[in-house]
């Protein structure tokens, strides 16, 4: 661990805030996001969707589409005979349920807005209109519309062809004799807690562009997915398609976070439709649709003890989490992510002696969930921290000072969980973090001001998911490992392929400047060619925040493998050892006073191929994979917030917001701040205001940005980001993930600054978004005895 | 050697007819060839040519250009500032003189036809009435028109920076003493001849669309060329771009035959224009320009002595080359090309105990060459096959009889020309092909009619130009290896990346033969991807000869290297050994009575890479190259023409024309066959019919087929093809070049059997295309003393 900002040696690329390579373009309107894909003949589609949110279908008649005009085609299920998507985890694991999920609904619809038929025409207008002439006919059945109605005894079956409604019930871990500990622990604090339904809302919404090319014989399908070769996957096997077929291309994407990792019924659809048609077929999901029929996220309920001592060291953790996954296990995360990402890594930065925890998915009738920014983890680490703060104040202890005492500090660290933790900086980002609000004044504004609070947030994440990490959760699939093949061409000039997928991370500088410093070249002379099936391998696309740590580092990898081969040629050329050789850190090799440039090198490797050594082979080319294995690596943060409430209207406005932040060596120190600020803001909006909730119905109640309230510019605070650095010790670079940490730290803190602020009052609110009503009610009441002691 | 026919075993893909893959897109109109590629906002180019053979450019005026509805824009070499290309040859190669070709025009032109500016506009009707109003000023320079006017003392220089017209003069080998045989030889005789200039006459014409990509960065090019990373290296050097930001695309092609196996002018001229106004432009070259403005071939002068002894062996050859380049020396092909071919492999199949040859290029004021199918071949082949026939009527031995004498039959086979040849069917073609003949009756025709005359042609061609053999003959540039890509989907399909180009020869199928049998999977489970510069990471395209045996044999390397893979990881999975694996040719590994299929197989590389052996990479690829190394692989054949003499027209009739041909292991014997029709009729139009000349003033004297003869079906006989096989030991399969062949042999055959049908006239006719007044005129006197003796 260190705190050294200056790591790195002088003149590396990594570690300097350059200028993004693709802020000229996106910054000047010459991005290219699907929407802006348009190809000759192109019909646009519309879904015909379900209105009800459980019912049996009777019939679909599209015979009334097919007259309006403009339309030229209407498929349903049956029409089109599509393989479902079946999303996979390894059985025996606590007997995980599979589920099928047809791209267009058959028997059944699960949720309101499910698809059920794909209406296309010569225009997005008349596809509107086409889609409103479908007759589908309902057999209503009971709708489950929660997490408790799932689990209820005599539950309607979401699914006939599994025997429950809970799709995995996992105990990952159960120390023995905790139930002893908590029985003669000195403090017991408990924590209920409900995460609300949110729509991880990138800036894009979802989208297709789908031909097939009748000459490549390939289905070409341009789509906004932060896995592209999954849904090659799932498109070929749906449409009885070999891979080869099937080339995915995902041009600029506006956000992802998450909801576009999973692949999406209405791409596979349109991508079917298309091929059906031989005709290019455009779909833009409107933001209606995005609301309601995409991917939400987030909703958990928690049910947690912990037990402490009298210095208030934690002894004990028993934690029950349900996670309501909504209608289907989508491909390729099954319903399993969410409660075995809580399961396995709840206890956090701290040091847990004893711990049990359940983790079940349920599925209900509201639409299916992906994993958003963060997974799990912005839900229990918002609940160890309302711990962590009960156990302060039941105590008595500063809550600073309480963590201070239960922050892991010595590495590598075992946890209880079964995790060994690499170095990280949990005690000194908490210091600092305390410092600078103390440096600027917020304990002594607080100290002055009753409405205001002050609320911390300590954690750590997972962000180098290795596929040890994954086999040990027996995921059928394990994405740890990513592929690099990196080229040089006649001039010097690379270009190096990736199995991540930037959708806004600025992956095209990051991963540049990390093989430049590899190869000694300028960082604008290293392309990176990301987001086609065609073009890359295979890749596992970018979540998790795995993209620098796993697919930098399998950049970093390939660059080096072809770094030692230029100097192996060199080396001949120049009838020198390759030992005596090194790259000079300007585009050449050398030895001694002796060089040769990338150019002459690379013109040996192609054009005078007989002058290699005998066991190189011609061109210059790598390919290299990496693969974290073991437990990962761990980024962490502290957060805090400074929040005061307006008795008046029971609104929450922050203050001041800091965070302390260690992804080990930041690669672009700009593009980690900016990745913090979006994550926080993210974190703030599902602490305070957004929420998708249905109605008993299952009808959902927000769709628009009417009802589904996202904060503005005004609502954000402005962000002072401190940065530690505590190296990775196996990853490129030393760098560990850092597009999660924002919205993992961001709903604890503003929580806990919000209870600060209501610590005159006796109520706790740990649910979130915070209900502003609560916040008035609470404030109201204890207004109210001073109003009659006046 | 074996005459084998099935030596492949059975169940194989190699060696079967199956059907083309390229065939249900080609026949129903699916295909997609340059013209086929329509962009948005397309502009469309035109070319203002000079109308000079030789001349200052005193000024360019495209003001009134300019003016023309429609046009968008004129750029002459001065607008567009590109730089020159340049074609390299090693020095010393007896002083090369390397010439500079500007993309447009500058201070001189050098041949009429030559680009000067470059139009763009609307409509190509447009674009051609911009060209049609620019106005260029010349001052006339004395053109050079011929290879002798080349030689003169004091002649013009078409190259100001050269000092003379001569651009290579190499003389590779001189055996001691072989004046001294010559002097003692019983017989010598002496061939003078010069073969015409043609026109390699794809189907398709050249063309391009290039569109500059904001999004990518990148200029993408679509063209049809047999080279495209060699023309992605030229347009990048001439714009001044990173080679990653040029993409060449090749879709389908309608032919190349060597015309597209330079880098044009006009495509690079095209892309420019793209780059300049940001915008896609097409170019389609119209016939007259492909014959007068493209590349020509096949011009050269032999001075050829050949000494033979009593018993019809020869004993030494003696010969002097002269190629007529045109203006430019041609990238990558230089000016060297066709007189170190014909000086390197002149003695062909024939076991020549001494041998001197000087080889010269001249440059002349004519459209420049590129190498032609077969290149020098089916000249210096003529010019042999000629000597063979003086002699055997000089000795009065059977013309079929002193081949035999004379051919090589023992293999390897060091030649007086320092080239080691691998074992062919040099005899045994030739007596199959003179049975075939027999068989048929036709020496019983001839012996009944004297207009009737039989022309036999035996000839090897190296075909595997491995980069010793290029390196040996101080090739700047020397493409003699092949990288081969190849990836398993998670289905178990196969993509496999070729760095050759099929543009008409069936690669698509016959290299997905290779890989499918190397692999044990259907054909069609194989995707061969080829012809773009981002996908392939290096080729040096097709020509040559060189696809099936270098491209194909590293396809089947890349094949075997993932097939080895696989047995790897299966061996791991079934824990055994991997020697007690083997591929069990459906689709899977097996071990004893175990078995893994390749999904099964893919299923852990791509998705529990955690189960993979330790030291395998997940994933599914592999790279190899393959570099046929010292000096290659010598295919062969015999041919043999009947043809019967018109007295009334001189016309010639093909009677029956017998191709008996060696290219080892025919992958596809039908593809083979085509190749060898195809190539037949390109030598009998050589041979008889087509020729591009030039007045003394330096016009081409063929700007349409009005004047360019090309044969039709009427003039094509039916072929008889035989099949013999000589596995070649060292390239995949055991085959050799197939591409050429057919192009070889024809116009000594045709040419031989004119002769023989003169052969009571007395005269002899050595050049190409035999002009059809010659033979009247040899008839019209031959009968005139009959008439008078009458």
């Amino acid at each position: 661990m260190t705190r050294e900002p200056h790591l790195h040696r002088d003149g590396t690329w990594v570690g300097a805030s350059v200028p993004r390579r693709e802020d000229p373009r996106l910054l000047t309107g010459r991005g290219r996001f699907v929407d802006d894909i348009r190809l000759p003949g192109m019909l646009h589609a519309a879904f015909v969707r379900s209105t009800e949110a459980h019912a049996r279908i009777a019939s679909v008649d599209l015979s009334a589409v097919r007259e309006v005009p403009g339309v030229v085609a209407a498929f349903s299920a049956a029409d089109l005979g599509l393989h479902d998507i079946v999303a996979l985890l390894d059985r025996p694991l606590h007997e995980f349920v599979p589920t099928a999920m047809p791209v267009l609904a058959k028997d059944k619809v699960r949720f309101v807005g499910e698809p059920i038929a794909i209406v296309v025409a010569r225009d997005p207008y008349a596809a509107e209109d086409g889609r409103e002439a479908a007759v589908v006919e309902y057999e209503p059945l009971p709708p489950i519309t929660s997490d408790s109605a799932a689990l209820a005894e005599g539950a309607a079956l979401v699914h006939e062809e599994a025997p429950r409604n809970t799709l995995v019930d996992v105990s990952l871990f159960a120390t023995e004799g905790i139930d002893e500990v908590f029985a003669a622990a000195h403090t017991v604090v408990e924590v209920r807690a409900r995460t609300g339904r949110q729509n991880a809302l990138p800036l894009e919404t979802r989208g297709a562009v789908a031909e097939w090319d009748d000459r490549d014989e390939q289905l070409r399908v341009h789509t906004c997915t932060q896995v592209p070769h999954q849904v090659r996957t799932v498109l070929a096997a749906s449409a009885g398609l070999d891979e080869k077929e099937v080339r995915v291309i995902v041009p600029d994407m506006g956000g992802g976070f998450g909801l576009k990792c999973v692949v999406g019924r209405e791409e596979i659809a349109t991508a079917a439709a298309a091929l059906r048609l031989r005709k290019p077929v455009k779909w833009i999901e409107d933001r209606s649709e995005a609301l309601t029929a995409s991917f939400l996220a987030r909703e958990q309920r928690y049910t947690v003890r912990a037990a402490f001592d009298a210095d208030g060291r934690i002894q004990a953790l028993d934690a029950d989490v349900v996670c309501d996954m909504g209608a289907y296990s989508c491909y390729p995360f099954t319903a399993g992510i969410e409660p075995l990402m809580a399961s396995a890594e709840m206890p956090g930065v701290y040091k847990v002696p004893a711990y049990r925890v359940r983790g079940r998915a349920v599925t209900t009738n509201k639409a299916p969930t992906a994993p958003y920014r963060g997974v799990s983890r912005p839900q229990y680490v918002m609940v160890m921290e309302r711990v962590m703060e009960k156990a302060a104040r039941a105590l008595g202890i500063d809550p600073v000072e309480l963590r201070r005492r239960n922050v892991i500090t010595e590495f590598p660290y075992r946890g209880v969980n079964d995790v060994t933790y690499d170095p990280g900086s949990y005690k000194e980002s908490l210091d600092l973090c305390e410092q600078v609000l103390r440096d600027e004044g917020w304990f002594d504004r607080r100290g002055s001001d009753p409405a205001i609070g002050i609320g911390f947030a300590c954690f750590s994440e997972r962000t180098g998911y290795g596929s040890g990490a994954f086999a040990q959760r027996k995921m059928a699939v394990v994405p740890g490992f990513d592929v690099s093949e990196i080229r040089m061409d006649l001039d010097g000039t690379v270009s190096v392929t990736t199995g991540t997928l930037s959708h806004g991370q600025s992956h095209e500088t990051t991963m540049a400047q990390i093989v430049a410093d590899r190869l000694g070249i300028p960082y604008d002379k290293v392309k990176i060619v990301q987001g086609d099936t065609d073009r890359v391998l295979y890749g596992w696309g970018s979540f998790a925040s795995r993209s620098i740590t796993i697919g930098g580092s399998a950049a970093a990898a390939s660059a080096e493998k072809l770094g030692e081969r230029l100097r192996v040629i060199a080396a001949h050329l120049m009838d020198v050892d390759v030992e005596s050789t090194e790259l000079d850190g300007a585009g050449g090799v050398r030895a001694g006073d002796r060089r040769l440039s990338f150019t002459e090198i690379a013109e040996v490797a192609y054009l005078r191929s007989h002058l290699l050594p005998k066991d190189v082979e011609p061109g210059l080319s790598a390919t290299a994979s990496f693969d974290v294995g073991g437990d990962g690596t761990f980024s962490n943060a502290t957060h805090a917030a400074v929040v005061r409430l307006d008795p008046g209207t029971g609104g929450v406005e922050i203050l001041r917001y800091v965070c302390v932040e260690d992804c080990g060596v930041a690669i672009n120190p700009k593009v980690v701040e900016g990745q913090a600020r979006g994550g926080i803001a993210q974190g703030i909006a599902g602490a305070l205001f957004e929420e998708v909730r249905y109605d008993d119905a299952g009808q959902p109640l927000a769709a628009s940005f009417m009802e589904y309230k996202v904060p503005t510019a005004a609502e954000i605070p402005d962000v002072r980001i401190e940065h530690l650095e505590t190296p990775c010790a196996f990853t490129a670079n030393g760098a560990k993930g850092a597009g999660e940490g924002g919205t993992i730290g961001a709903p604890a803190a503003v929580l806990n600054a919000v209870n600060d602020a209501l610590r005159h009052t006796g109520v706790e609110l740990d649910d979130t978004p915070i209900p502003r009503e609560a916040i008035f009610r609470a404030l109201e009441r204890a207004a109210e005895p001073a109003l009659e002691a006046r």
